[in-house]
């Protein structure tokens, strides 16, 4: 169906409850980058949830390869949400009450940053609004809880920022909204070790670098010294690789984006090119109608 | 539309951000309870989002009523959120792109308790989980983020309970999933001062002791001195007040619910008979179809 036709049922807890699990794939020249990261973070995250539709892994990437084939995307934003209905009828809420299924859609390419945002590096902002904890809520498990971050779009967008990078409690940098956060300090590249969920470009990231010989560091990493650090990147599925030139107003890099986050940006997309971690789309099955694996 | 149909846009933010506040109100023998009470926190919560749907709040119950009306309900759950809706095409998802609306419905009267657990009293644990913080997200502003619930649910059933009471970071009481807690501790009731939503049914418990000469105390609540309470009860709409006969495996009462719960609870009742903080429903509009105010 067209994606502006799906919908999820108002009762579902789902939406109700916010008890759903997601991940995203991009589809970029015709293929999926790193599928198999993406299914294998998706099982995780459902298993976690104790949900457990009926759709195997390899069914799982059937109807994602069938969505892009039937949109005739090139480029694409692929989503797949595992969510808990409602309860059939005279059941409590309770999770084992509730049947979990799928939900996808395939849609051309979303990008977190503009091209206005990519040319002059983001504005990044570290809002009053606290991530919230890995004993609340677990940020590995790719989820919808984003009160947090509304509250930190709200204070970016009357700040003139972009988009914010929440702190936990105590003072480290997290994540932003929709994307892991880096930091270069004399030549290493640095990102929070927990409180954040474990991005698959994050990885890309580290990969990279490891090529480059750029030494890296995943740990704990103190707002003030992220406000200090001499670069400032963002990692995300929906954007790749985005530098920022500002945080809380301070400038960097004479207020573009900086040498080592520029340098990665353009071997991300050079190695994309080149068909890195990637699984064409058969594009075949939107005439067949074949989905199944 | 029959509820069934009722559904989100599965791209609005509301969904895909939990971007939303809701608020539900009870109807009992034909009346709505304290409806401009719930009108009004909805209002409040509507604004600390900055949602803002043409209706005014006389709409909203012109609304309401019309829904039970026309699902000819004498004993309704009513619900009404306000959620953001996807941005439109080529913008960012910030707040600011997103327009608000509502989305409102009524069902036959559903209750977070059942007979069984009316009769035995509740069986509460205190789970691992704890409550989002309120520096993360606003739990007076009522919301679908219920990772945290979700999890001491699942622990919940894991050990034979029936739902989950969830801490503070300082290991304080904050509520359970879907209701405010009370203790009782030497014939004083006692819930806490913040760290919950501050519940309609809460604020009638404590008018109710007012007027019975029941001293109570709103206030921090540590874990063991909960744990060690003479009587606790859970109050919300979708139940009224609903007495605890075990905390985390202690049996209280003789596994029975509390003598001051009891009365409490059957007061309630009783007050709600007489049409206590009640609105007739209008069920005239079913049938002429006018829904304006």
């Amino acid at each position: 169906m067209p994606v502006t036709d799906a919908a999820i049922p108002v009762t579902d807890s789902g939406y109700r409850r916010s008890d759903v699990t997601y991940d995203v794939v991009g589809v970029w020249q015709g293929a999926f980058f790193r599928l198999d990261d993406h299914i294998n973070r998706f099982r995780t995250s459902m298993n976690s949830l104790r949900m457990t539709p009926p759709e195997s892994d390899a069914q799982i990437k059937a109807i994602l390869n069938r969505l892009v084939a039937m949109a005739c995307l090139r480029e694409a934003y692929v989503a797949m949400d595992c969510l808990r209905a409602a309860p059939p009828p005279g059941k409590t809420r309770h999770p084992s009450n509730c049947r979990s299924y799928l939900s996808c859609y395939a849609i051309p390419w979303v990008s977190v940053a503009t091209p206005e945002m990519f040319a002059r590096g983001l504005h990044l902002i570290i809002p009053k609004a606290r991530r919230i904890p890995t004993e609340s809520v677990d940020p590995t498990v790719k989820n919808f809880h984003w009160g947090d971050f509304t509250r930190g779009l709200i204070e970016a967008e009357d700040t003139g920022a972009d988009y914010p990078v929440l702190l936990d409690f105590d003072d480290n940098v997290t994540e932003g909204s929709g994307f892991n956060v880096f930091c270069i300090i004399d030549g290493k590249v640095i990102c929070p070790a927990r409180g954040a969920l474990e991005g698959v470009t994050r990885a890309s990231v580290l990969e990279m670098c490891a090529e480059l010989g750029i030494p890296t560091e995943v740990r704990d990493i103190h707002a003030d010294e992220f406000r200090d650090s001499d670069e400032i990147f963002a990692s995300t599925t929906a954007g790749g690789i985005m530098p920022a030139s500002r945080i809380d107003g301070r400038i960097m890099n004479n207020d573009r984006p900086g040498p080592i986050s520029a340098r990665l940006k353009d071997l991300f997309w050079a190695k994309r090119a080149e068909g890195w971690h990637a699984t064409s789309v058969d594009y075949s099955v939107a005439t067949t109608g074949d989905s199944a694996p």
